[in-house]
């Protein structure tokens, strides 16, 4: 027990930086009895006020909650070097220069925690830096984007279009004025390659991670997907795959017994996979600002408390791209004999095997949905490839890949 | 970094601890990795070779894994005493004696982790007392016996007895050939006063918990439960009520919809909820050797990393035993005119109030399967007893606990 508070230096006053204000004067007792330590906002720095030289100088610690890279990127590198302990929620700042950030804080021996920037309120990176951190990992995969999933969960239960569904998520703050990052999956590749460096102890830049968004999605892919018994989340990810890894986000059906098909709503989810652990689930509301901040608090009671690991990659592993995968395929097909035939043909001559048909109206609606089981995802595309050049065919194929129940039995 | 290796006296090499020594071998370079030391187990205690004062002097850490009261408390009280971290999957011991060893631990300035005593690989422990340290934690409550979860997934899609199923389950090693501490909840109500302590920073002694098992839970009540799409789980709840806290453990149904609803075989899962966070909750195997030793594992690399928090009670709290809730309630009853309206009349003069209502059979199979809106549970106890006085009875009612989905909406 020390009788010095310990003396905070706030960076960013928005939505979350005010709940994080609000919750440090509401839990100053606990936090005094969890570290010892009373807390204290020594200094706040936004747009209209504040000098960061002088807020860095009075704290013992850094919350950086002003978000994107510039000048976010700049105050956290003088904190550290300055010896300074960091906690941020910037998810952008470590996808982009985590390596070098981590290298930094290590150097200077410092912490630098960031339990915030992935997946809310869940302990996803707590857990796998400490409670897995010595565990071969083979596979973090989840929901890590509240706004996709909230829509996903709209559309499939009130049949609704995707722009439908996006103004409504916007008026009800679920998702932004300009939602592009999340729409596009570029939100939850950041998040995704900030887990797969922590799970494989590997350098992974967010340009290594390929994603996929949702903006393509239509009512009719989930209307089929209901008969076939499936789901549709937007899933980041990270696994390894032969002496590599592979890390991936894009929208894709789960089977109904899959643990992460019920999680609807802004939720997020993350499984953990590993010979020794089996699997750990942990879900729970993906964004919203006390609740941000509540993560927020965790990383600097920890950091008031005492040391911990400081990340450090142990190997550089291939980021590998051509994976198997399973799919589904939406046709609208000219409704002419033999058309399923000829369809049946080229996956076959591609070595992509049917696992279920699903053949649907007549004349010029005349729709073939199937589902095939998995393959390399290069032999799927060239089949696809293929199939779009069939004189058949009255649209491009749509496709959307499938986690196979039969994965996680 | 260090050249000296982190010594391991390691007590007791049944399954979890043979699994234990196994997984230090096979990952002791990414526990260098992680913590800078190579791990030795330097002394293995059991019941036919080793000194436990030998070991001890010779060990950095030591790692309990008899279980049982005894000898098990005297060994980690010697090692607390002689500054020395301690690691344990005891559930039994921590509940019972959890008190005076965490004292021990502060004034020893120790680390004793515990994260394998509750919840299997589930990392529960860690994620209340380091994530959530600061946060007024309001409920935590969940699936903390696999062994039961297990019993009761296999009754409800199977049809099958109790007994027939526990036999099952005693085959396919989900029971032990001593079920008696699984199956009549005092497994789960030790997990929960270690809960109970944990989140609400308040003495919880385990006989302060009130429990009950499944031993009695026919496999009819699972089919008139499906009508009304409930699910029957042995439900662990430790939650703040009025100024104090209530700490209980029974069979419950919980409606389709809840998020512990999909949780079968032999998973665990917990949900901690708190005005900041909402909800956060966390599934995965409730047992199993490799996996409880990953626990102790993920605990050994934090002590070996640096210090955390030392748990200490900041409040002494009530526990409270009169609360509301919910229930299922079976009647096997005389088919006569009017026996409908003399049970609601009771129910009615007790104020329970009825929610839905099945009536079954006829002649001597007459049944009536209610479920009744949340009461104080003295009152439902006092209409119960006074419905099992009534003429139109066959046999002693049935009630079993309901969560109301509306709970967690």
């Amino acid at each position: 027990m020390s009788d010095d508070p310990v003396r905070i230096g706030l960076l960013g006053k928005g939505t979350v930086g005010g709940a994080f204000a609000e919750l440090i004067a509401e839990r100053a007792g606990a936090i005094e009895a969890a570290t010892g330590r009373r807390p204290l906002v020594s200094g706040v720095l936004t747009r209209s006020e504040g000098d960061f030289g002088q807020i860095l100088e009075q704290a013992d610690v850094i919350v950086e909650l002003i978000g994107g890279v510039d000048p976010a990127r700049d105050h956290v590198e003088q904190a550290l070097r300055a010896g300074k302990p960091v906690v941020t929620a910037n998810k952008q700042l470590l996808a982009q220069h985590g390596d070098e950030l981590f290298a930094l804080a290590r150097e200077s021996g410092v912490q630098l925690r960031f339990e915030a920037a992935v997946a809310g309120v869940i302990p996803i990176v707590r857990v796998i830096q400490e409670s897995f951190g010595a565990t071969e990992i083979s596979r973090v995969f989840g929901i890590v984007n509240g706004t996709t999933n909230f829509i996903l969960s709209e559309m499939a239960s009130t049949g609704a279009s995707y722009e439908d569904v996006l103004d409504r998520a916007q008026k009800l703050g679920y998702a932004e004025a300009d939602p592009t990052e999340d729409v596009n999956g570029a939100d939850a590749a950041a998040k995704m390659a900030i887990l797969a460096r922590l799970a494989f102890h590997t350098p992974v830049a967010f340009d290594q991670v390929v994603y996929e968004g949702i903006e393509t999605i239509q009512p009719d892919d989930l209307a089929y997907a209901k008969e076939l018994d499936l789901s549709l989340k937007l899933l980041g990810i990270a696994e390894r795959r032969g002496g590599g890894i592979s890390v991936r986000v894009f929208p894709c059906f789960l089977y109904g017994g899959h643990p992460l098909a019920p999680v609807g709503g802004p939720f997020n989810a993350v499984m953990v996979e590993a010979p020794a652990i089996t699997e750990v689930t942990m879900s729970g509301p993906g964004a919203g600002g006390v609740q941000t901040a509540s993560a927020v608090l965790g990383d600097l009671v920890s950091i008031v408390s005492g040391e911990a690991p400081v990340h450090e990659p142990i190997a550089e592993l291939e980021v590998v791209s051509d994976v198997s995968s399973s799919f589904y395929l939406h046709l609208e097909v000219a409704d002419q004999p033999g058309v399923l035939a000829r369809i049946a043909q080229v996956l076959g001559d591609n070595g992509v095997s049917v696992k279920s048909v699903v053949q649907r109206g007549i004349g010029d609606d005349a729709r073939l949905v199937m589902v095939v089981h998995e393959c390399l995802e290069s032999r799927f595309a060239a089949a696809l490839a293929a199939i779009g050049e069939l004189d058949d065919m009255r649209s491009a194929p749509r496709s959307i890949r499938v986690i196979e129940e039969e994965d996680f039995a």
